[in-house]
């Protein structure tokens, strides 16, 4: 019953047998191997567009990288006010972008995580070009799947872009749980990204079935160039490139990536099913994907932490004070590749 | 016949398994796994003290973030000129350090790749204490194995480290051949670093038989308090740090890092006296580890590739130029633990 | 009729004339003239304590190099959300600290431009100790004169710095106009700075009747160590440190700069006098320093330029809407050591 | 008798007054002032083509913004082994660039401080580009006069800027003996920069009779895009700029920079002789600038000390042991505007 994180899990089984089978053999570095090659094509059908990705070895050197591929002198990064990037980053995005200040932008209130576009042009207002003293605005991040785990639709995603363009800054995908938003909209990998507007994604596989594998996907090549120095520069050019592309080589297989999404999002809509019927819990509000978030009474966290299972106390969000009353707490639930339904019944029999 | 380099093999069996098994679990992330403490405590036998460990992606990580941690405004970290911190790090070294400036010392004639300790005292001579304008020295990196593929003795690191010391310096060691140093003295991981005034070492599994297991050791724990933030900046903190621990779970044990390691230089070994018996070769100098340095002919070069053999051309050093004739070049060779028997033969066979 | 900035005016007479007499001699550089040294003593007179004094080109380069000296890996720094330091230094902060994030904090409201201590509580609650994915929380930054044109109180300052201390921040102020916030407290510099918590100061006497004289001032010297470096890297050492020693020698002589701030406040003050008496005016918010804030009529703003006048149209802060009709704007006057009575006189008959 | 250095001087009376005469004024600030303006088209004409110019506060803000400008992800920078920007900057170009190595270069034996054009063309080599381990190679910078007091002539300028320009780098001068180099050739300022394929320069007028008057000059616009706001990043965008133009526009009026430098070269010229007539003392090495480089005994040394002279001893350059003999030193004695005839009549009479 661990719904502590989706960063939990070892890999899955095929991925990590794909590892194995690549250890036995011997590979030219650097991203030049068989597996390399071999990705980088998988990758550009992926997304239906030739594709430029730099793998890394962390979430934190996938953003931090992609935005400091942006980089202008006194730059000035956009994202929500409770995003990853400004929030759990522990600087990276700052010092690899030599600097870059986040401003965060709120949401329309009730929409969770996701960034309001009159919020985004009243902040990109204060930021007029050619202006020495406000310094230079160049990017918009946004995560999806939200840090609140909910889901922009694709329209959402594309007002975002299209402001942020009109203003010339590159937009950034924060694409922790990208697979977990492809499975929950049903589209395809491309009409959540450059489709939308998106010209730099930070694809995560680590949190849905890999043992380490990200990437920066760049889909202009003219925005790729900085990127191989950037990624050395940070210490995550890995030499044996293989061990991640081996990974991207399993997880892109027969859409194991898509399936294991579905997995992760079925389970959460399973725990969203028994707190509907509950009388002593209820959602905080709706995510859609694989993460859930559930007001609780503290009696029942504790009881159900006897019984094992693991999960996140969750700040109350500003504003949401009023949902939350006395002796009762927002908690946060993540479902993964390898929740089990038996970990579901056994969370409904514990509560 | 691969000796381009020692990052060409994959894994060895017993590590690629290790990572297998753990593939299968739940662990808590971020360095708090099960095998997280469990080789935490197996360093501290393996160095014989109480240290620190900070798992990296790659030794670029490794070299780059053990240097920040020493970091002052204006720093000046000294090193040998051909040392892969300086040449080979894509600036990593720099840019982690705040804008370190690398000053590079020469060796004693002769001495292949090993710092001279009277060039070391005259180049720190010119950073006096307390003076704006030079800026601030802070650290000496050497390497062992050294760039030229020889090895320090313990007393030439004790020396070099006491001066390093006498003027308030940090001593660091990049270790990414560390296993075949210590193979190739026969001494403890303990005589060639805290024993002989290293302060910070790059521990280097990847080259000796890991998928991508590299760590900064810290020997004194009040170096360390810094580390865990500069490694998450740096996008260096991976969430399945099991990924990380388990290799290094099997490298340690039984002693894997070192029969792996006795391999590689005893196939160098053999490499060597190929060599010396061969009229048409020469050893380029003596090293003593599992680089082979070869003054070979041009035609010698071609039919050796043509037969399937990987391996390097390499530049003259300066001054060297004239053990060097037209028509020949020198060539690094490096085994591995992968180097088979069979490539020895079959190398002795095209020649 | 200049109410642009209080950065038009050259500089007071007495002080180009100490630039003058300074300039027949030879002197030392680096800080080590007898200007130097003189001011050295008369500015710890000034504080009523031991002081280090770092003379600078900018207070941009105060600020950056103050907070700079606080710096920590990860490094965050508590401002207020309209903090000259987070929107108007082009990213100097965040660069010279080496990517330090600025989080904004509120003000209570109806209190421009001063920082809520509740706010800041709540701000700093959410960077915990020791947690590498927030960072390292390290310095509050206040401003006094605020940005808004506002004074804190004494009680005030404290409060806010008792709060920075027990979560061991340092607090820094940046005093850009620092002369004419003590003499509207009537109180002494060292009661506005270190008596009531403050450890690093950025005193600007470029705004108040200096060419360009900026210092950080440094209360413990044990927080002064890195800063020579610092400026130095920074470009900010001046060798001929005497033309800005030279400046605060004349600057310090007879409380110069008190009579100025003096000045400019009973500039001000009847600026505000007149706007009182108006019928088509009146204030945005008091604000009791050099710069007032006054809610005007378009026409009558174009008709002031039209005689001459000099002054900025002001965004409406957010939250202050509704107190600006249609047809009317904020608008900022700020009156400096070199306004004269006639420019008042002569605002007075353009209305 | 103050040969120590050409920064003791105040600034000469026309600058001193220039200044004053600019402080009773009201100016826009930030580079909008008339004075501004003015200097702007005075320099254009100086370089006899239409240039940048951006004022900074120091010489080595010049020299680290300048080269900040050039600057690439894991750059490069060639310049001569004694280059003040590798040895007297406190890592300011390091800092300013985002982490640039400084790769020194050796000059041809007995052509003291001269960037030797074969060094210059192996050390570029070592940095193929594409090559993320190695970096980015990105300018070359070359001190005119050098820190040896010797200059380059037109043709080695052209020679140096040709291979530099061949491998793709941008090429910097650092002038800040800028006018003593033209005094000298007799040439033009253009002629000694972009005629010779200078990109960027740090013209000095500090040492040349300014009180602090520093720029960046920028020959092709394309160059100078970054520049505003680098300079503000640094801390060195001046509010009231109108102090350091009103200094350049007193410095460029009737040549006085030129006629000040030609004083300055000719009271080194008169040491130069007394040097040459001497038997106790000789030339370390020929300079042609305002800079002289005498070998003297340490008693000598010590009665002209007694006598009041102030210089510098200066450490004996590697590789001209042999041209010292114990009980001497080499000595370093600069002249500049402000050294007065009877300033070398007092040094023959204390000899």
């Amino acid at each position: 019953m661990i719904f502590a994180s989706d960063n939990w899990p070892g890999a899955h089984p095929l991925i990590a047998e794909s590892i194995l089978k690549a250890s036995a053999g011997l590979h030219a570095p650097y991203g030049q191997s068989d597996y390399d090659c071999e990705v980088a094509g998988k990758l550009s059908r992926f997304f239906d567009r030739e594709v430029e990705a730099f793998f890394v070895a962390t979430g934190t050197a996938a953003n931090s990288l992609a935005l400091a591929s942006c980089r202008r002198t006194g730059g000035v990064i956009f994202c929500h006010s409770e995003a990853h990037i400004i929030h759990h980053e522990g600087g990276a995005v700052e010092f690899q972008t030599g600097g870059a200040k986040l401003v965060p932008v709120a949401s329309v209130p009730g929409q969770m995580g996701k960034i309001d576009p009159a919020a985004l042009e009243q902040a990109i207002a204060r930021f007029p070009s050619n202006d020495v003293h406000v310094g230079q605005k160049m990017a918009l991040s946004l995560s999806q799947v939200t840090e609140a785990g909910t889901i922009y639709s694709l329209e959402e995603i594309a007002a975002l872009a299209e402001i942020a363009h009109r203003h010339g800054l590159k937009v950034h995908m924060d694409g922790a749980r990208f697979s977990n938003a492809v499975a929950a909209l049903g589209c395809t990998p491309a009409d959540m990204t450059w489709k939308a507007g998106i010209d730099l994604l930070s694809l995560g596989g680590t949190k849905n079935g890999c043992w380490c594998a990200e990437a920066v996907i760049v889909f202009d090549q003219a925005n790729s160039i900085d990127l191989p120095h950037l990624r050395k520069r940070a210490g995550n050019l890995f030499s044996k490139s293989a061990l991640v592309s081996s990974q991207f080589d399993a997880w892109l297989r027969d859409d194991l990536w898509l399936k294991l999404a579905h997995h992760a999002n079925e389970m959460a809509a399973r725990l969203v099913a028994l707190v509907r019927a509950s009388s002593t819990m209820r959602l905080a509000w709706e995510t859609g994907s694989s993460q859930v978030f559930i007001i609780m009474p503290d009696d029942l966290a504790e009881r159900l932490r006897a019984a094992g299972a693991r999960f996140y106390d969750w700040d109350t969000p500003i504003g949401m004070e009023h949902l939350v009353q006395p002796g009762e707490k927002i908690r946060r639930f993540i479902t993964s590749y390898a929740t089990r339904p038996e970990d579901i019944v056994n969370f409904s029999m514990a509560l």
